[in-house]
């Protein structure tokens, strides 16, 4: 095996989980990520901890055709829910034989199926969970990578170390911290506004997500105005959506599009009220990703970038008293900053065509 | 897809497990059953049943990681009895890359996780569960077939009119229902005597086992007298044991021994007081089964076979008032009567040389 995959393991465990003996985990991840799952579970037993191995999240082609013969008529599996309430760690494994697996799915279907799994959803973020990826040839290649420079990609990103990552990103973290307007313009298609007041700001530092590299935080739902032009594409659902235009009144999405799968947009957008607000802001701030891979985990980090989701504010992001913006969904869209662009706290120009004010 | 496999998944729910619209229904396969695991989602969507996919019983490399990391010291994992508390049907396929993937695990850490896992297993069992086979190349292997050949014998075996095999296997019910003594005997090497008055015959027509294709019932614990020597090899733990000879004295084996892995037997036994003693009888039955392909599910089941098991008596086998065999374990192991052997009930003679009485 590989020694980064082991490292890999270990860097969850020690790091991103903090595993405990006695810990109760799930591992789920698809067939072709079956290395990092040996190491997983070599890590597991080494605690003295107890693995269930799921491909409940990432076993797309049994997906698809369950989704496909089903009705779209979906209830929360109880059996599914009592095993991630018992759950106290719970690693996804990001890695795919097809990443356009789920394409011809019916976007409601698979909105209505993740409407009832909306409880699943809470109680998995409630764990110690991590989200990481293997660097499958299928991942390689949305990346526009062979296997093997991917492969160091990968683990470049995530085998590195992260107490220096978090002192780094330390730097924003105070800025935004007492902020209360942010202001991210960039060419003539993106100039919004949003308060952040009394909302933490969050350094992540290679937990919940490894890679890590980033810091975020909750947009006040109402406060949002303005236009974003996402020139990112992101995949969603097996699908490609590219160019996504948001125009915010209110803090509500009041005018979109996309150029490709505008109506994978529109479905993302009518799940439920939430879905058409912000539930974060976030700043990429990892320098060692060094290139796009049009994968949201690794993307959304890069030093050059800011990303907003529309859908679910995650419960540390909100500050007591403020309100939480709720959905089923949490889709994340990037606006690329490298160039042409800045971003303003409260008046002051903290960065500018993607350098910080604190780096050299 | 070979309609082979869509047909095997439609046996396994329309006859197998009775699904129903709303069954909470884990599925636990390798990877190489994948097609399987996808032909039964496309099932579970069309009855409206909710699945959850997991590789905990079936995913042995993981499994062997875990198990040679740990102290020997398990727990029952509560997140997985939780899962399988509330599941309502249970359906575990057998296949495999490599059948011998945990030999080199310990054969007394094995037991000592079975046995924290036995609340899971009493789980399980009290679900509408069904273990199958998926016709993979390891498994072809082992059966010393090309891999084309092999999956001809497993879906002629599997997909089958099992009311015709059910009708068939009523007759031997019939002759065992109301019987007190057994006695079978194979050469010079196979004399056993056992009660199994007062137990139910259950007529296993591919329910709980697909392929289905035989008679069982629990021995009464304390009555079984005699020696047996089962001629064929049986796979355990990823180990093959060979020639495994038993000594029963008021029921439980007094000397034992094996030709290859007697260590592993000894683990067995050892598990716990039942382990000691047999929890199954059982008579094969299915002439579709016509040659030794090293796998229990299938060899158990041929025409001139006969099996007993230590361990764990079923709860359907054991009559009100009858005492239960109590077990972390249930091992089958088989004794071919095609040659020189008979077996009588209650003094008649109702198999002779692997031929039925009713059988032409």
């Amino acid at each position: 095996m590989d020694p980064r995959i082991r490292e890999h393991a270990e860097i969850i465990a020690n790091h991103s989980v903090d595993l405990q003996e006695g810990d109760n985990v799930v591992v789920d991840a698809h067939p072709v990520a079956e290395d990092l799952v040996v190491a997983l579970h070599e890590v597991i037993g080494d605690y003295g901890a107890n693995p269930v191995s799921t491909s409940q999240r990432t076993g797309k082609r049994q997906q698809r055709a369950f989704l496909r013969a089903s009705d779209g008529e979906f209830e929360t599996p109880e059996h599914e829910l009592a095993l991630i309430e018992n759950t106290d760690v719970y690693i996804a494994i990001r890695a795919s034989d097809n990443v356009t697996q789920t394409s011809d799915v019916a976007p409601e279907i698979s909105a209505a199926y993740q409407q009832a799994h909306r409880p699943i959803l809470e109680e998995r973020l409630s764990t110690r969970w991590c989200l990481t990826q293997f660097p499958a040839p299928a991942n390689a290649q949305l990346a526009e990578m062979s296997t093997e420079a991917y492969e160091s990609f990968v683990w470049d990103a995530i085998n590195k170390d992260w107490e220096a990552q978090r002192e780094h990103q330390a730097n924003m973290v105070e800025i935004m911290d007492d902020a209360d307007e942010i202001r991210i313009k960039s060419g003539e298609t993106t100039d919004v506004t949003m308060s952040i007041a009394g909302n933490p700001t969050i350094n992540d530092h290679g937990e919940h997500n490894l890679p890590g590299g980033e810091v975020f935080t909750a947009p006040v739902p109402d406060s949002v105005e303005g236009e974003v032009l996402f020139d990112m594409p992101l995949y969603h659902q097996g699908r490609e959506i590219t160019d996504v235009s948001l125009e915010f009144e209110g803090g509500e999405v009041v005018s979109h599009s996309a150029a490709k799968n505008e109506d994978l947009l529109t479905e993302v957008l009518e799940t439920d009220d939430g879905a058409r607000r912000l539930g974060e802001l976030g700043i990429g701030m990892n320098r060692d990703i060094d290139q796009f891979t049009y994968n949201m985990l690794f993307d959304e980090k890069m030093g050059d970038t800011v990303h907003m989701a529309v859908g679910r504010a995650y419960d540390d992001t909100v500050g007591e008293g403020n309100e939480q913006n709720e959905s089923a969904v949490h889709v994340d869209m990037i606006v690329d900053m490298s160039e042409d662009s800045f971003i303003e706290v409260d008046g002051e120009r903290v960065q500018e065509d993607g350098t910080f004010v604190f780096e050299e």
